[in-house]
């Protein structure tokens, strides 16, 4: 898990790299001229989904649904997919409820688009187009490069549909800028004493919002998948309705807050009255000081991008916490890298 | 709270019985033919939206967006609103970033919808139509009538938009079947057994998928904000990600289980493998076998209004718990009725 999230910003760079499909893709997005765009993704690649969301919103002001499979598998319900783009992110490419998903939108008349990291996959071949994310095999059962591939070949679309927008001026930069957070990331960490101070505990909250609430949703469960810690992710601005009851001194808070006007809305306004965490752990960019529980990442980027950076330094500290907790990374109990729904 | 959610099946008889309302709401949607339906609400509202979308998808055809706020409050992001239907929930109607989320999609031309327990509103001003709960004044800060009579508004419209539907026939039936899941529920937890088998954790999940997704996440977070129990909703086919790694003896499991086809989906195929609680508590329909920790509620219904059922004896246990674990349910600490967002 460790070499794969070091390779994570190579990975990225390749996705990045494959600009002929990412441009054909944007082509016949545009052509389609969709009323609204839905997105099909289950565990870490939903999360990407949650970034595709707001990327796709802010960007092309197209509305996103997060399809629930479940409405075409079980209740086989006839949507009116006809005028609209479904997109289907998935590492492996094998959830096989996703496929059904694809086929019937594509039965249906939608543009269908896959992203994965398994070009052949069954669902690569069911979708009309597909983007590849290019991010090589992933040992690990934790996916952590082909979840910054997906979040980047995401970025890249909107880009591509954006060419005049900050975030498409920022993409090539992106590479480096997430080689110098795995730096920045590994250095905070080297002495262990953070990792350390939160071993003991076994809950924790993950609050951000907007674009990162896909890095606090991920970084959740990734906290579940590998350290067996009961984290669970919020929009801050839903913190009052439940994890402000749970905040606690025993419950540390992991923050993701980015700069400008999101991150007064994080820090400024829902966490100062409600939260009793003796341990504040934040990652955010240049509004943050660096310290032993803080980590400035990703400076220079457009907050758009900064879910990639983020990503690093907090998948390392769950890395480092799951040897910490006696736990093998690489291998959790009771995870396969597929998931099979029935 | 309990008073309240004795009163909840009588809340939901007022809402059906807004005949007019409904009907005029239904032919304005009917008449904007719009190719997705957009919700935005927030907190237990929230999870009455998760409903509609089911709703909505599976009856109408229509794809939902469940709108994110700060898309449009901190990114300020123009959204092609015009030919959608955007609907609005909230019990008080006075969350600001809701406002100004209907206030933008009316002004770019979408149909906008307020759902409300208050017709005075700043939500219902902003909205161009408004259906109203009639619930009457909720005392407890936990909403549960109101939740309640949210979901019926809901199932409401989207009987009078498909008439001849499962769901428009069972709809006269919907009241007695909640009293009688009321009574149900109360026998069950008299003896006081599964709430002291219940009080001495500080973890649980709750897994349900479908529509009671609705009631799985509506229940986890009742169980934070008025227990302080660390629950989590999934929909089961997400189980295999996360919850299944925290699965424990001590972590006791809820299993929101209606008949059929999403009934098997959700036990026979997820669960049985991966969970390991030492208590499991099952709400479900006639396929449940009443028990110590199993009630069957809502035989008769159609799954579609299934969360209703299950939902008031869960309520009954939240309330139950909390009261046991020594708190007080009707104004649990650090919470207020208003969720106000900057």
């Amino acid at each position: 898990m460790r070499r794969e999230i070091e390779e994570a910003p190579s990975a990225v760079e390749r996705a990045l790299a494959d600009r002929a499909s990412i441009a054909a893709v944007a082509r016949v997005v545009e052509g389609a001229g969709p009323p609204w765009i839905s997105i099909v993704a289950r565990g870490t690649s939903d999360h990407a989904a949650v970034y595709a969301r707001y990327l796709i919103e802010t960007h092309l002001g197209v509305p996103v649904s997060l399809a629930a499979p479940s409405v075409t598998t079980i209740y086989e319900a006839p949507l009116q997919w006809r005028d609209g783009v479904l997109i289907a992110i998935s590492q492996s490419g094998r959830s096989d409820d996703l496929v059904a998903v694809v086929e019937r939108a594509r039965a249906a008349g939608a543009t269908t688009v896959s992203i994965t990291n398994a070009p052949r996959s069954p669902l690569a071949v069911a979708a009309e187009w597909q983007l590849a994310c290019h991010a090589g095999r992933e040992q690990a059962v934790p996916a952590t490069k082909t979840y910054l591939a997906e979040l980047a070949v995401v970025a890249a679309l909107v880009a591509a549909l954006r060419p005049s927008s900050a975030l498409a001026a920022a993409l090539p930069t992106l590479g480096d800028a997430l080689g110098a957070a795995f730096q920045r990331g590994r250095d905070w960490l080297a002495d262990g004493a953070l990792v350390d101070a939160l071993a003991a505990g076994d809950r924790a909250l993950v609050v951000s919002r907007g674009y990162n609430l896909a890095t606090a949703l991920e970084l959740a469960l990734k906290l579940k998948e590998t350290t067996g810690v009961f984290a669970e992710a919020y929009s801050a601005t839903d913190f009052a309705h439940g994890p402000a009851a749970l905040s606690a001194p025993d419950v540390p808070l992991v923050v993701i807050r980015p700069d400008g006007p999101m991150g007064a809305s994080i820090a400024g306004h829902e966490l100062p009255l409600e939260v009793r965490a003796r341990l504040t752990v934040t990652i955010g960019g240049a509004e943050v000081t660096d310290g032993p529980c803080s980590l400035s990442v990703g400076a220079g980027l457009p907050e758009a991008l900064t879910p990639l950076a983020y990503a690093i330094p907090g998948l390392l500290l769950v890395e480092a916490l799951a040897r910490a907790r006696g736990r093998d990374p690489d291998a959790p109990g009771g995870l396969t890298k597929i998931t099979r729904t029935r």
